[in-house]
């Protein structure tokens, strides 16, 4: 029986774990998790999973839930994310919040030496240097949750990193991929949030219409994987069948493919370096799809990828600026108070407003990622 | 310093392998080989080489170039092959010969406790249960160089073989994929030997075309990766870019990708389990290609591949008659003998003639080879 501790249990990388959970209950246990705001879906996951610790947002809904729960503890906020991180019972952390108040709980967990399956990424882009460093220092392994990753992840297995060409990240394109830059100006969320392939949270949603996010893979998977930018391309590819691949010094090329079902990483992460069935998944059929499409990246079309580029690879403190600035920036755009297009602008003011610190320590990164914010809010007054 | 025995080096996987080879130089030595019929290769080759063995088909051009190479030991026929394939110094056996002559020297070779990097397919769908009963009992590996194989191969690396739930061979399907059956009754050896994708010895060519390659190619696999024929596809792909694919129980799906060239599953074989730069190899750019396409499998279309199927399942001595039959019918068939269709029908013909055997020896073998080959030819006077 491996024992699980869950960040982020009510959003949708945190249902679909407890999914996996339920398919195999004699090999996993959710010991401990937090929720978000949705109590409703809370009370039906405590009830379905009895774990011995949730972590909620506010004091008040720990209070109302020990009534209805006795025998469960209850903690919240920041530092109940904390508790459900390194909680002693748990072997592995599954890090499914969402931005970068993931990283400080992620450091702990590293710290008390769990394995941690990261879905978080903004995590990785906001503090690299110090996850991959604790990590390292701790012996302890980061598995992907991520699609992509995890299909390198995958790729890897019986490989030998000295020997990688490059990365292939593949991108579907996201909500607006068939737009040019001027049919952008006037869409929705309604419109964004119509992702063609994935169905996923609102904000990872934005981030791939604004291929922000195949940005944030780019520079999570420099992390995880040790890899120089350069060395790192992404491919469009609107089935999203092919997660990602490597390409070796030899030309040759191992790809991870499926359906796009977020379970399977999911479940790779807890079960490696084994596989388990997964019966409900749906296999995939080439045949049935005819023809799968590829086509290059347009850095011009999609600006925000190449923000990322030039952040990840300027380092410091730039990939905070970064990814606090496309927090707020789609947290604003998700509150209709901003345009599509004007995501774009105010990340660029962002990056180009800050002065870069190198090598920055953890109260640095939280101070940057604060000021970031604080800037991005002044910008829209 | 890895030093290598090839059989077959005047083919085209066995110059081939020499061109890899030359690109290694301070990592791979070819110490005995044998060649066909062509003498100039074969000078050109010992020249460039320096081999320590060389064997030929018959004693009269050993003779020959004794004369021309006094440094070097020359040897000849079927035994020449069985020198070749248990040469001391070596210590893999690269087996690109044509056909089940590869047997006997594969099978001295696995008890003198050689690697074997095994191009000749035949020889495993001939005997499929003695060479891997011999592999096992010495300890020896069998490293596919057929790209499929080597795909399989390779995406198996790091995973575990109980967690496969099926192989998904690709098939570009050969010279005349776009043509109905009807299409084929007239058409020519040249047209037949016009692969799309490939550039190959004349009778896999040919094989591609009746999809009898894939056939055997599903019979290998079978004995090479200890699989039940049920858990093996075989997917029309035309690009020939994915090469062959695995389905793990938990629906995820490895590939291995990369642009026609034979030089890589063969480089592979020669460094597995690490691999080497191939400076020289054309570089997959997906984008470029643009798309790749799927399509099922017809087993009425392509009635040779449902022959294989059968006789693979059958097992016994049917696998030898399918195969000896089809290397009959493909050498008339090259001669002008017979019509592009008559392969089948020949093949057919041999396989409902025949009494099953169960479990046969390597005489016994021997014989219905013999036997098959001889059945053929009077069907045709």
């Amino acid at each position: 029986m491996k024992y699980i501790s869950l960040l982020g249990a009510t959003g949708s990388i945190g249902t679909q774990t407890l999914d996996v959970v339920k398919e195999h209950p004699t090999e996993f246990k959710v010991v401990a998790l937090s929720v978000g705001r949705n109590l409703p879906l809370t009370r039906k996951i405590i009830a379905e999973h009895q774990p011995e610790l949730v972590s909620v947002m506010e004091k008040s809904a720990a209070d109302t839930l020990k009534l209805e729960f006795p025998q469960v503890n209850f903690t919240y906020g920041h530092e109940g994310l904390t508790e459900v991180a390194v909680y002693e019972k748990a072997s592995i952390l599954v890090n499914a919040v969402l931005g970068s108040v993931g990283l400080q709980p992620t450091l702990q967990a590293i710290e008390a030496k769990k394995t941690i399956a990261i879905a978080n990424k903004e995590t990785l882009v906001t503090a690299g240097h110090l996850v991959m460093e604790a990590a390292n220092r701790n012996g302890v392994s980061l598995l992907p949750v991520d699609s992509e990753h995890s299909a390198i992840y995958q790729a890897l297995q019986g490989e030998r990193e000295k020997n990688i060409e490059r990365l292939i990240i593949t991108a579907s394109g996201g909500s607006f991929r068939d737009r040019t830059r001027d049919e952008l100006k006037d869409v929705t969320v309604q419109e964004a949030l119509n992702h063609p392939n994935w169905s996923m949270g609102a904000k990872i949603t934005i981030d791939s219409a604004t291929m922000m996010n195949k940005g944030l893979e780019v520079i999570e998977a420099h992390w995880l994987f040790n890899i120089s930018y350069e060395k790192i391309d992404v491919l469009l590819h609107r089935e999203s069948i092919i997660h990602s691949m490597i390409e070796f010094h030899d030309s040759s090329i191992m790809a991870q493919l499926g359906t796009p079902d977020m379970r399977v990483p999911i479940q790779y992460a807890l079960t490696f370096p084994d596989r388990l069935p997964l019966k409900t998944a749906n296999r995939l059929n080439l045949a049935e799809i005819g023809k799968l499409h590829f086509k290059e990246m347009d850095f011009e079309r999609f600006r925000c990828l190449r923000f990322a580029y030039e952040a990840g690879k300027a380092g410091g403190t730039l990939p905070t600026v970064l990814n606090a600035a496309n927090e707020a920036a789609v947290a604003h755009f998700l509150e209709g108070k901003i345009t599509f297009l004007q995501i774009e602008d105010l990340i660029e003011k962002a990056l180009t407003n800050h002065d870069n610190i190198n090598n920055p320590s953890l109260p640095i990164i939280q101070e940057i990622d604060q000021e970031t914010r604080n800037y991005v809010n002044t910008l829209l007054k």
